[in-house]
C-alpha cells in the first residue's frame, strides 16, 4: 500500500514541469551535439543516449494527470511543446485537448494529421466531442461521426444544436435513472451492476416510463435510507432543473447558489434529457470572469502566451483600434479650442487632469453596475434611484477633489479664475461620468447587449471627449 | 408526490422577488393609509389589513431557500431590506448571514441586537462560525463560544487561527472516517445509522489509529465494489491533499484542475485535520475573479448598491486619490513643456493620443501577465522571452497605427515633421508601453505583492507621463 503523497498540487504541479523542462534541456543539449559532430562512429552512442532522454521523459508523461499535461504544454514554448506533445501517449490526446486552453488547443491541433486527430477524439463521450468539434477540422467530426453508434450519434447531434454558452452545449448523457416504485435495496443492488458509476453522481433521476423526471434520490440519501423504503417515498420532488436553452451562465449562478453538483436537464414536457455536473459550471464561472477581464482590458480572447507576435496583434488591434479612433475625437475636441490655448498654455497642462479624473470614476460606477446586472439584483425600476445616488457621490467627489486641485492650479499659475474654473469642470465632468456610468449599461442591457463588453471603452470617450470640452469651453468664456 | 418545479431557476428567482416586492409595495401603502387619516374608528380594520399583509409576506419568505432570501435582500434598497429581514425566521437568520454579500451582511448586523445575533450564529457549525466572526461584534463570538462542547470550540478555535484566504479558514470537520481493515459492507451498514451524511460527501477519509489519512474510498467506488472487500483493497492512495496553510486560490485551482468535489486537509505529519468542498472553492474563484475586476476598475470591495453616498465615496476615494496624484505628475510634465506648445498649439490637441494608445496597449500587455502569473504559467526565466515578443507586438502596431496617426496629423497641420514626430513617439510609447508590461507584475511578484493590485494604474501613470515626455520631448527637439 503506497503512502498518500503529502506534497500539496501546486508544487507537485511545479516540480513535474521543472522536471519536464530539465528533460527537454537534456534533450536539446543531445541534439545540439549530434547535429555538430557528425561524425559516424558516434553516431550509436549518441543515438542511444538520445532515445534514453525521449523515453525518460515519455515515462514521466505518462504518470501524469492529463489536466497536469495540458498545464506543461500550456508553459512551454512552442518547440518544446510540440516535443511533449509527440511524446504523450496517444491514448490521452483527447482528455488532454479538452483541458488546453483555446489557444494552446489550436497550435496542438494544427500539428495532428487527420487520422491522428481521429484516434485522439474517437475516444471521448458526445458531450466531450461536440467540445471540441469546433475547433476540428470538418473531415475528422464527420469521420467520427461515422463511427458512433445510434444512441451516441444522436447525443452528439443534440449537443451540437445548441449554441455556446448555452446548457444544452455543456450537459452529458451519463444518467443513472430509476423507477419510484422500487426499493433502495433494489436501487443499490442496482449500481452494484455498474463497472463504475458516472463521475460526480451525487444523485440518482427517478423517471416514470415516459422518461419525465418525477424525482431526485440523493446517493447520501440513498446510503441512510432504510433498505427497504420505496424510492417515492424517499427522493426528493423539489428539484432544481434546468432547460437546454438556458443560459449557462445562470445555471452557474443557481449551482453557487444552492450548492449543487449535478443537476438535471429536462425539455418543456419535463422529459430527462441530461445532467449538469459542477465541473463543467466551474469552468463557466471562470471563463466568464476571465472574458470580463480581458474585455475590460480590451483584449479579445485569451492568448497563448507563447504563440507567434502576429497572432497576438490580431487579438489586439479591435479594441486598439476603437480607442484610437475615440482619442481621435477627443483630440479635434481640443483642437476646437487651440485659440484659448494658445492664450492660457496652463489649459493644455491641466486638462488632462479633469478627463483622466472623469474616467476612472466612471469606469468605478459602470463596473458596480455591470456586476449588479451579471447578478441580477438590478431591476430596470431602480435606474433613476442609482443615478441619484452616483450624482452624489460624483458630486462630494467633485468639490473635495476639485477644490484641492482648484487650489494647486491657483497656487501654479497664480490665477484664482483658473483654480475656480478647475473645480467646476472636475465636477461637471464627475457627474457626466456617473450619468453614463448608469446609462450606458442599463441602455445595453434593453437592446440585448452585454453590458460587459465594451462599456468601459464608452465611459472613458465620454469622459476625455466631455472633460476636454467642459474644461476647455468653461475655460474660453470665463477667463478669455 | 409533487410534480418537479419545471420553471428554470433564475425566473423562480425574479418570481419570488417580485412577489416580495409586490408585497412590501401594499405594506407601504397600508402604512402610508395608517399614517394619514388617524381616526380611532378605523384603527382596528387597519391593524388587521396590516398584519394579514405581513403574514402573507412571512409565509412566502418561509418557503424560500436561505440563498434565495439572500438574492432579496441584496436587490432591495435599505427601508425594505430591513422590513423583509425582521419578517424571516430567525432559525435561518445564521444560514442567510452566511449567504449575503459583505457590504449587506454588515447592513444585517448592524440591526440585530447581541441577543438575535447569539441566537442566529448559536445553530451554525464551527468552520460557519469562523466564516461570520471577522464581522459580528466581539461580545458575541465571546457568548457563543462559551456555549459551544469542547470539540466544537477547539474547531472553531483552529479555523480562527487561519488568516482569510487560506485553506484552514474554509475546511470544515464534517467527516466521515473509517478503518482501512473493514469490508464494504460494514462501511455502509456504519453509514446507514448516521441520520445525515454531511453535504456533498464524495468519498468517506480512511485513517488509522492515529488518524493519519492513509486513503480514500469514493462512495462511487463503494456502490459498485465488493460488499465483502477490504476498504483497503478498494480505497485510492494517489489523493490530493491540502494542508491548512495553503493559499485557498491554489486550492481552488487544483479543484478544478482534477474536477475535485471535497478533498482532505492534512497537516504536516498526515493527520486528517479537516476537509475542502468544491461550494467553498466556488465561492473562491468567484471572489478572486471579482476582486480582479474591482482593482482594474478602482474599487476596493464590493459595494452594496443600495448603501448610503458616504459608504460609496469611502469605497472609491482611495483609488481616485492614487489616479489623482499621478494625473498631477503627467501634467507636470505637460507644464514643463509649455513653451512648446505655446508655439506649437497643434501638439495640445495631439498629445493626449499618445499617451492613451500607450494605455491601452500596456493594459493589454499587463493583464496577459497577471493572467499568466495568477495561473502559474509563467516562469521567471521567461520574462526576457515574453519581453521581445510584446516588443514586436508594440513595434508593429507603432508602425502600422502611428503612421496612420502621422498622416492624418500631417493632414491636419500641413506639417510632415509633426506627422513623422507622431508616429516616433507613438511607436516609443508603446514600447515603453510593452516594457513595463511585461516588468511591473513579474517585479510586483518578486517582492511578494499582488501584480493584480494596482497594476493596471502603474501602468496607465506611466504610459500618460511618458507618453508626454516622449512626444513633446521630440517636438521641442525636432520641430522648434
Amino acid at each position: 500500500m503506497t503512502v498518500v503523497d503529502k506534497k500539496q498540487p501546486t508544487d507537485r504541479l511545479q516540480d513535474n514541469l521543472s522536471q519536464v523542462q530539465r528533460l527537454i534541456e537534456r534533450q536539446r543539449l543531445v541534439e545540439e551535439l549530434v547535429h555538430r559532430q557528425d561524425m559516424p562512429r558516434h553516431d550509436l552512442v549518441e543515438t542511444l543516449v538520445h532515445k534514453q532522454n525521449l523515453t525518460e521523459l515519455q515515462q514521466k508523461l505518462a504518470q501524469l494527470h492529463p489536466a497536469d499535461i495540458a498545464y506543461i504544454l500550456e508553459s512551454l514554448p512552442l518547440e518544446d511543446r510540440m516535443l511533449v506533445w509527440d511524446l504523450v501517449r496517444a491514448e490521452h490526446d483527447g482528455d488532454i485537448l479538452l483541458e488546453v486552453s483555446d489557444a494552446v488547443r489550436e497550435s496542438l491541433i494544427e500539428s495532428m494529421d487527420k487520422d491522428e486527430l481521429v484516434a485522439a477524439v474517437g475516444e471521448l463521450d458526445a458531450d466531450e466531442l461536440a467540445d471540441l468539434a469546433p475547433d476540428l477540422p470538418r473531415q475528422v467530426v464527420y469521420e467520427v461521426m461515422g463511427s458512433l453508434d445510434e444512441e451516441e450519434r444522436e447525443q452528439l447531434q443534440s449537443a451540437l444544436s445548441y449554441e455556446e454558452g448555452q446548457v444544452g452545449a455543456l450537459m452529458d448523457f451519463e444518467l443513472v435513472k430509476i423507477r419510484a416504485d422500487v426499493t433502495c435495496e433494489v436501487v443499490l443492488r442496482y449500481l452494484r451492476r455498474f463497472d463504475e458509476l458516472p463521475d460526480h453522481t451525487d444523485k440518482i433521476f427517478v423517471v416514470d416510463e415516459g422518461e419525465h423526471l418525477k424525482g431526485v434520490l440523493s446517493i447520501r440519501k440513498l446510503l441512510v435510507s432504510d433498505p427497504e423504503a420505496l424510492v417515492g417515498a424517499v427522493m426528493a420532488t423539489d428539484v432544481v432543473t434546468f432547460h437546454p436553452e438556458e443560459d449557462a451562465e445562470e445555471a452557474a449562478l443557481a449551482f453557487e447558489r444552492y450548492d449543487l453538483i449535478t443537476a438535471p436537464v429536462v425539455d418543456t414536457q419535463g422529459k430527462l434529457i441530461g445532467r449538469l455536473t459542477v465541473d463543467e459550471m466551474v469552468d463557466v464561472i471562470r471563463e466568464e470572469s476571465e472574458s470580463d477581464v480581458l474585455n475590460l482590458a480590451g483584449l479579445k480572447e485569451e492568448e497563448d502566451l507563447f504563440a507567434p507576435v502576429i497572432n497576438s496583434v490580431r487579438n489586439r488591434w479591435a479594441w486598439l483600434a476603437v480607442n484610437l479612433g475615440t482619442a481621435f475625437v477627443a483630440s479635434r475636441v481640443i483642437g476646437a479650442f487651440e485659440g484659448s490655448i494658445q492664450k492660457i498654455v496652463a489649459l493644455a497642462a491641466l486638462m488632462p487632469i479633469v478627463a483622466g479624473i472623469g474616467g476612472n470614476s466612471g469606469n468605478q460606477t459602470i463596473t458596480m453596475i455591470v456586476r449588479a446586472l451579471a447578478m441580477g439584483q438590478l431591476q430596470r425600476g431602480q435606474a433613476v434611484r442609482l443615478w441619484r445616488k452616483e450624482l452624489g457621490v460624483s458630486i462630494i467627489n467633485g468639490i473635495v477633489w476639485g477644490s484641492a486641485l482648484g487650489v494647486l492650479a491657483w497656487a501654479l499659475y497664480s490665477s484664482m479664475a483658473l483654480g475656480l474654473v478647475m473645480m467646476a469642470a472636475m465636477t461637471l465632468n464627475l457627474m457626466l461620468a456617473a450619468t453614463m456610468g448608469v446609462f450606458i449599461p442599463l441602455t445595453m442591457e434593453r437592446f440585448g447587449r452585454d453590458p460587459a463588453v465594451g462599456s468601459s471603452v464608452m465611459i472613458t470617450a465620454c469622459t476625455d471627449s466631455g472633460g476636454f470640452f467642459i474644461f476647455l469651453g468653461l475655460a474660453t468664456l470665463f477667463l478669455l
